[in-house]
């Protein structure tokens, strides 16, 4: 590995620059963003080396994609004409049908790999990269049969130096699925954030009474707006349905409250409360 | 303080008591649980000395009622009944009104301080107490004119030993602003787990694709529900008002993203945004 270009040098790109520093310190890294600040930053705390432009990447040994996801739909298939045959494609988006089928007949199908680790923070940009974030975290990996044995090979390698757990699924599978455990959680959070500002905009101290309980559930309403409306879009039908059944389960919540069945009440949140059994180990 | 009461010692009452233990170490300190395996828990790990009854408090100097806001309504007046002119009753609860209501004309209301620590965790009963939960905390104190002037100093001097931050409020404000920044956030995570988990119920591998932004804004939704359908029940107005915005906002959401109003979407997200600085020392 000695040429290395991540396309979008944010959280998820830097904190992977960083994984790659270590694994192949004689690598050259270098960043392609259109914020020139994200470079210069970048830059200046050593996730990369330096500016690229996407012309120059055909002799790149790997290329990480890792803008918001609309936009790498449409660069995926310029990053491909550019690339040699060695090389590496993989993108680390949240959805996947779309990157999937857009480059399903380019000519380099066989040099990219379909990424999704589940991980991050809800923070953004070069400075909130951090070494580490992938450790032990699951990376799904979307149409692998479609990425040539070589590179498979090579990708896989990486993956497990890195210390991430693989798990192989089917795009359309992954976009819907990951609406549930992922998308709707980051609406849940925006929207219960606006409920509450709305409340109290006038009361700031309110927020004084905010427990670590608020604080946790309302976290990811601090997530970049670019990266999050980029997704909705991407996997809207799937989100769509998450948002009704969500919805519904809460008016179902509030008639149970109305009409004093309390005993549903109760009911309502002991059914839910295995969820601690289901959480264990990904905290 | 020689004698200390603690009525009801799962996690609020269990942690405080590991407070009292540590500023006053000669003190015996005594539980009242109507859980037989609580009380023999809490002797064993050392939360409390011995059991007691509710006729044996009469020389207590502190009594702290740490029990489901619905069954403190009733058990206050009756703890009043049983204390002392010198005894300290104040109650944890996460709801104000009724529970100040119901002793308004009690002619020991001046022996009763009303409190709501600002702490906890999702886990309950005396196993779950934790060592300096309230340091750093708000305690909202309400109607403190109506306690007596000896038993308020002495109070403030036990929080202010302890660690914790004072706010007075009255209770009916109280309650109705704890509705947004504490009660929605359950119900919102419940529900959130709910429809996760009925969704994937059968493919339950699926959870391994959550990272931990699931797991945060899910995770009050392990929370006890004995002891939130308490609190449901007593500020039931509240919260319906809570959750009719919450499900206004949600449905309002679908909307932009059913119309392709992604401009509005991304608005929705980055007028939230700022919660950012909302939540500064609260985590």
């Amino acid at each position: 590995m000695e040429k290395i270009y991540i396309i979008g040098i944010g959280l998820i790109g830097g904190s992977f620059a960083r994984d790659l520093r270590r694994l192949y310190p004689k690598a050259q890294i270098f960043g392609i963003d259109t914020t020139p600040e994200h470079i210069a930053e970048a830059i200046k705390i050593g996730l990369i080396d330096a500016e690229a432009t996407i012309t120059s990447i055909e002799a790149a040994d790997l290329v990480v994609l890792s803008i918001p996801v609309d936009i790498a739909v449409k660069v995926l298939p310029e990053v491909l004409d550019h690339i040699g045959d060695q090389t590496l494609v993989m993108d680390m988006g949240s959805t996947k049908a779309s990157i999937c089928a857009g480059v399903a007949t380019h000519e380099k199908r066989r040099n990219f790999l379909a990424c999704h680790p589940i991980a991050g923070t809800e923070f953004s940009g070069p400075m909130a990269a951090i070494e580490g974030l992938y450790i032990g975290k699951t990376n799904i990996i979307c149409e692998v049969e479609k990425t040539s044995f070589k590179l498979q090979e090579k990708a896989l390698h990486l993956f497990t130096s890195i210390g991430m757990r693989i798990r192989y699924m089917d795009p359309v599978s992954h976009d819907k699925h990951i609406a549930y455990v992922s998308h709707l959680s980051h609406i849940s959070a925006f929207m219960l954030g606006k409920t509450v500002i709305n409340k109290e905009k006038n009361e700031r101290d309110i927020f004084d009474m905010a427990g670590s309980g608020f604080a946790s559930t309302v976290r990811l309403a601090k997530s970049n707006p670019t990266t999050w409306t980029s997704i909705f879009k991407q996997n809207k039908e799937n989100i769509l349905e998450t948002l009704d059944e969500y919805i519904t389960n809460l008016a179902h919540f509030k008639e149970l409250m109305q009409e004093d069945d309390f005993n549903g009440v109760y009911q309502e949140m002991e059914n839910t409360n295995h969820i601690k059994e289901i959480l264990k180990g990904i905290e």
